[in-house]
């Protein structure tokens, strides 16, 4: 599959180079276990453990003791959620939006089920989260807060740092999913308590990632054991993924805001020749925006078709987010902007990455106008 | 580290070489969300996520829909243990024993907290659950009975077929943690409904591991989002490690008898000559043991003493497990099979793995008596 057009950066992301050496460097000479007491296993635990966890805490201006390493950011959306949830007494309130990642709702449904309350905001028709919205919905028994940073589907950028400051001043704890945001631009952290993200959306591992936590946050672990990452989260550290996470972190950040604006330009490139096929609208906001995200709506064609066709000319893209694409339910995100229903089902996203070249940015808008023109043709409903 | 002698297998193991291979290989071409639609993805999941829980379910003569792929074996106990509880209505009664690992052993402690009943059971003298006992034990509202293979400090096997039979003749589930002896010899899951493995300990990545669950088994997930692994646990699937994970099984039931024999032999080699020395005794079931684990008690001196003694001729040993070595306490494993706290504080354990060679024994086997003896004459409480 070399000659693929990875156009589904918001899915996965192919390892950086770098990243891969140093894993397997990891594997196969630094492969003690960091809780032994013999050198190899010292130098697991300094040069690997501690220093990655050094390298991400740098990167967010936070405190390396606020980095809690986990196995994706699933896990550190669920621990942040249920952790603080199990930590109170009683049954609390929470709020979150309408468009915010499963791992994130899914999380606030079973604690519903639990016997908790959730408010679940709305969005604007660009996905934003209106900051008096959430100061009206706060309680006084309301206890956490979680807005996504930027949408995964819509790539929509939230006013984090407003709405983190009004559950402040609320006496709320603040957590964020960060996973599309990390990486691309500098976070807003001055009042968030809690932060998701992943390593593999940056070029890292699959199957690692991170929960940034306020000192002093009360909050229980969901997985028990051994008393790793300060007692937080136990299981043998998954050094080789954390270094790789860490490793991921960085080239990012080095090639920050430079890569950022040079998929900005490929980006808007893309959605102003897609905006010119008829009958398409962009989804999510067009400047509060990921700079790596384009998100169509075509009227008359499934989203479905469209992935189906690209990927005959060699280009891989997404309809709706890659976690609930086998599913036939339109997009929850793109029902909460209201996008009608038939819309909805038309959906595509393009989300570039560091390897996305201009060649391919353009052998892609080549191709798309003809890839919708010959569904509609065969589309019984259009005219 | 190229010199270093490696003897502590049951904390984690070197990446074996297939493995890294093929890891590597889903870095950087085989990259694509096993979720996406497009051909890039489908490979991965069909030849990669598909295929390894394929390979996982043959070995064990289960199902392929009956593996769940997790982050490691501490995760999979938890769902296990809190999965089963989250699925019942109201408060149960649980079964477990005394020298469990700490995974387990929190997780029933984190029920406790939260209301449910909870019964360890203690273990003889060589480290052996009793049957009986098990039998006593349950109650009409008894759920699950957990009990693991083998004891990671002192290599005790347990009955496992036989309390397993117990337990399903009674109407409790019955988990057991694996982690130990998957890969070492063939598992007996007749009466098995759940159990844990990791990749770590076979020569696989950090980071991976699966629970085995009958199907039928109702078990809430622990970590919710997109729905995968059968809904039972959610997260984009860690693809390297799982097929790293998958590689180094093969590589283990490949090499299995021979393999088992051979580390038998060098283990046997170990207790004789290490018993040679005065007032040390032998941790753990001379017979039913897994094959690469010796652990001895040495009166009179501290068992990091000998670790870092052994560290400075390259020799990597522990004491206790892992996971607790950087805390004071003594082994609670030593402590439930009767070891007085003194000698409990002197344990040593070795334990071999596929690279171990008979040169590496007998240099390891060279330098102990020295080392216990040097020890021993700085000991102010040796005669």
């Amino acid at each position: 599959m070399e000659d693929v057009i990875y156009l589904d950066n918001a899915a996965t992301t192919r390892v950086a180079e770098e990243v891969e050496k140093e894993v397997s460097r990891y594997f196969r000479e630094r492969y003690g276990n960091p809780s032994s007491l013999y050198s190899l296993a010292e130098e697991t635990k300094t040069e690997g453990l501690d220093y990655s966890r050094d390298v991400i805490a740098d990167l967010l201006g936070v405190d390396s003791d606020e980095i809690i390493f986990t196995s994706g950011a699933t896990e550190s959306d669920n621990l942040a959620i249920k952790g603080v949830a199990f930590a109170g007494e009683g049954k609390s309130h929470f709020i979150t939006t309408e468009i915010e990642h499963h791992a994130v709702l899914h999380s606030f449904e079973w604690l519903e089920k639990n016997g908790h309350e959730v408010t679940y905001l709305p969005v604007d028709e660009n996905g934003l989260v209106n900051p008096d919205d959430l100061e009206d919905a706060i309680r006084d028994e309301t206890k956490l807060v979680s807005i996504m940073y930027a949408n995964n589907e819509i790539g929509t950028v939230e006013p984090i740092e407003e709405l983190a400051r009004v559950a402040k001043e609320n006496g709320c704890l603040f957590h964020t999913d960060a996973v599309q945001a990390f990486g691309k631009f500098p976070l807003e952290l001055e009042d968030v308590d809690l932060l998701s993200a992943s390593g593999h959306k940056i070029y890292g591992p699959k199957g690692v990632g991170f929960l940034y936590r306020r000192k002093g946050v009360r909050m229980e672990p969901l997985i028990h054991g051994g008393g790793h990452e300060g007692g937080k989260r136990s299981g043998t550290e998954n050094v080789p993924g954390i270094v790789g996470l860490a490793k991921a972190a960085e080239v990012n950040y080095g090639e920050m805001p430079d890569e950022a604006n040079r998929q900005e330009e490929l980006r808007d490139r893309i959605i102003s020749r897609v905006l010119e096929i008829p009958e398409t609208i962009l989804n999510g906001d067009r400047e509060d925006r990921l700079p790596n995200n384009a998100n169509f709506s075509f009227r008359y064609v499934e989203g479905e078709s469209i992935v189906m066709k690209l990927n005959n000319y060699g280009i891989a893209t997404s309809t709706g987010s890659a976690c609930s694409s086998p599913s036939l339910e339109p997009s929850h995100v793109l029902l909460a902007i209201g996008v009608p229903i038939t819309l909805a089902h038309g959906s595509l996203r393009v989300t570039l990455g560091r390897d996305t070249t201009e060649e391919e940015v353009d052998y892609f808008l080549e191709k798309i106008p003809g890839v919708i023109q010959e569904l509609r043709r065969a589309s019984p409903f259009s005219e």
